[in-house]
């Protein structure tokens, strides 16, 4: 270990390298501190030849490397183990915006470019990176494609998968493949990024992508509405996709006891409605040259008797208020306390039932847990995470808590669901995968993690 | 081999296979005659066990198979070598759609389910399924899905990669791997469908897909334009992306010359202006709950003198007729005589350049050709065929053919492009791929078909 932090050094020079552990703790911990590994050196690359430099110093000396972005995964997929003998690779440096082109519609970026940036960078030049989720801020577009994230606009855009033209990877040996190409077409042999996209660094390294854009959206327009139950949403999803033209930007189902943590929890978050509801609905559209469609359609289903009440934004101010209740969600329920998360997806066909099911398989479970469920239902894909009674000891939560995932997961499984929506696999669902991934599925997996990574040096524990 | 024959016969049952010569020619013999094979049987197998048994017998035997959907490729990639000792499996008898999920948006139906009967089943359910071309009438959504193709309004839903959600899939061992879900959000380990879509049948024999389904478009506009050059073109789509809020649904860049030749080779075929331009467009949007949008971009497009003159269709028979013009192309030049095909693309930004510097080269190269350029320009993808003297002896037609091809490709290469935008590599253009996507990107492909295809059954001398 000790020859390779050296040739380490060498490769990465003064700025590219940090061993100090108080200084690392940011990339050894997980952001919400329920990961901590250890490492004997941090490399931070500037360049893409220097991540091959490493990875081949690495792969040479049998050490595993650990890729990371920012920090931001749900599962632990960005974290080293505790032995600390993993060197993590932070793409940070490599953060640059390296072409718009808004001719072609598309931009590219290093791996470490935050998403913020990459979307800010096709505003400036009048188009739209339809990508977004809540850790826009801090999350880099490589850690994005490696988990293939997914986010507010899935619907309409597509995960970000979708999104990629081109990638530049480098591989377990440092070999660098460049398929930086930026064409909407292209049969010309295998489509050898798609590996890459949501293998969670564990078949090779992202260092730069090229993203579709789109055309501004123009204005938008928020409501949130009021309704009995989630199969409603399905009808009324079906009903505003075709009213609105497939142009529905965002469709998120939020229960009252979410919103009513969030109120308890976030200052001034309060809800516009006089009444309490079951579910709501925020729903943003893009109505281009004709603004009122959002409102006639919502007028048509309150007609229908399938939304009970609802308020369109008057101005962005209002916008922006409504969508603060949507993203205060996270900060809210970390202060009501620890709670099981589950991150499901199921066919939208399904979603009604999964809930029901879900209902009554909580009360038979146990009568005193509290579900806390909202999602991106336009895509299938719940938030259905499940707090646990305040009183019990760790033991009793960890085997609870197994024992209710367990039962959840299997009702997803049972409905076609997946256990893994778009958080990943990480570290935290490995177990998980060979139950429900098992067989011909599993197999090929590993295979193609041993036929890519036969050293095992890429992100080991992580996915498979 | 007689072994191997009496086994499959006994999988398939009477229905299921054929060793007539004679009949078989339809499968043996590509469409336009240029590529003619042989096989000593005709695999139907009417059920996935029955396609997974003929694959662990044709593997038992060390003997190859090609998958055969409705026999439409443009490369040979559906048909066996002239040894005879290949086996064609037939996907056709499995044509069935098996569901039609209105509430999730999707479609799933069986590998040999003809695109145009899959297209009517989501009709049916009042949704639509976008993957649109030339050969929907034949072409299968298994062999779709093999190439990845592209079609008629990729711009805005994209290649059929786009639009699967789950496949089922028989291995080289006979493996059947059933991913047959219907999830919009899944990052439940690596997405393994992606390694079959765009493959060719060379790593995995696809036997049954989910697709997503979009809201039925409504209402369409489509207009023909006279432009001046192809430069002008993507300015065009540029602003039409904006003005029409990301709708448009086909966007067709045809030269004068092309539809010269459907004048003079399509009975009727007309032109619906009185002046010649050197390039049209033919557009067409949805238009949604605003069907004078388009005119109104169109006229702006007049205002900054883009646009030389317009037609817009007042009913869907004078949009029928505008896109006869357009589906017209190939039979026109198919009776024009021989050309060089090639389905190129290229970054957006670059056609104009591409084009232009295309000229120059044709000029330099021979002062004799005729250039038939059209194409689905709002991809990126041209079909830059070639036309070379009449009086060429067959010996001068292939050294000029592949010394105009190199040139021709070349260029493609060096403006970031691909020699094979949505007609895959099949037999034809294997060659190629080993010289433009050599190094790193084919060491990986070659390292994939190894892994997933050891002894080179599934289609063997087809991609790589």
């Amino acid at each position: 270990m000790t020859t390779l932090l050296k040739t380490l050094k060498e490769i990465l020079g003064p700025q590219g390298w940090n061993c100090d552990p108080e200084e690392l703790r940011p990339h050894t911990t997980e952001w919400r501190g329920v990961y901590e590994g250890r490492t004997p050196l941090l490399a931070r690359p500037a360049t893409v030849d220097q991540v091959a430099a490493v990875v081949r110093a690495c792969a040479d000396a049998g050490v595993a490397i650990v890729p990371q972005g920012g920090n931001t995964s749900m599962c632990g997929g960005a974290i080293p183990d505790a032995t600390g003998e993993q060197i993590i690779l932070s793409l940070s440096r490599m953060n640059r915006v390296l072409d718009v082109d808004a001719a072609n519609f598309s931009i590219t970026v290093e791996a470490g470019c935050v998403l913020a940036d990459a979307q800010e960078a096709a505003t400036v030049a009048g188009q739209y990176l339809p990508l977004s989720l809540g850790a826009e801020g801090s999350c880099q577009i490589g850690g994005n494609i490696a988990t293939n994230a997914g986010g507010l606009n899935v619907g309409r855009y597509g995960t970000a998968r979708a999104l990629v033209l081109g990638l530049e990877v480098v591989l377990a040996d440092g070999t660098v493949m460049n398929s930086l190409r930026s064409l909407r077409k292209d049969t010309a042999g295998y489509d050898l990024k798609q590996l890459f996209i949501g293998s969670e660094g564990t078949l090779g390294i992202i260092t730069a992508a090229t993203l579709r854009l789109f055309p501004d959206p123009g204005q938008l327009a928020t409501a949130l509405v009021g309704i009995e139950n989630a199969g409603v949403a399905v009808d009324i999803l079906a009903s505003l996709k075709t009213a609105l033209d497939d142009r529905i930007e965002s469709f998120e189902l939020v229960s009252q006891r979410v919103f009513g943590l969030v109120e308890r929890h976030i200052p001034d978050a309060t809800l516009p409605f006089t009444e309490e509801y079951p579910w709501y609905l925020l729903i943003e559209t893009a109505t281009g040259s004709t603004p009122q469609l959002l409102e006639d359609a919502l007028a048509t289903e309150i007609e229908r008797e399938r939304i009970l009440d609802a308020v369109i934004a008057k101005n962005s101010k209002e916008a922006e208020a409504l969508w603060r209740l949507r993203h205060s969600i996270s900060e809210a329920e970390r202060q009501d306390g620890k709670a099981l998360k589950h991150d499901v997806s199921v066919p939208l066909s399904k979603m009604q039932q999964f809930l029901q099911r879900g209902d009554e398989l909580l009360a038979r479970l146990r009568p005193d847990l509290r579900l806390i469920a909202f999602g991106h239902v336009g895509d299938g894909n719940l938030h259905y995470n499940v707090g646990l009674p305040r009183d019990l000891t760790e033991e009793e939560w960890a085997t609870e808590g197994a024992r209710i995932t367990r039962a959840i997961y299997d009702l997803v499984a049972e409905l076609g669901g997946s256990f893994s929506a778009e958080h990943g696999v990480g570290q935290s669902k490995r177990a998980w995968l060979a139950e429900y991934r098992g067989g011909a599925e599993l197999e090929l997996m590993q295979l193609l993690k041993k036929t890519l990574d036969p050293a095992n040096i890429l992100n080991p524990g992580k996915v498979i």
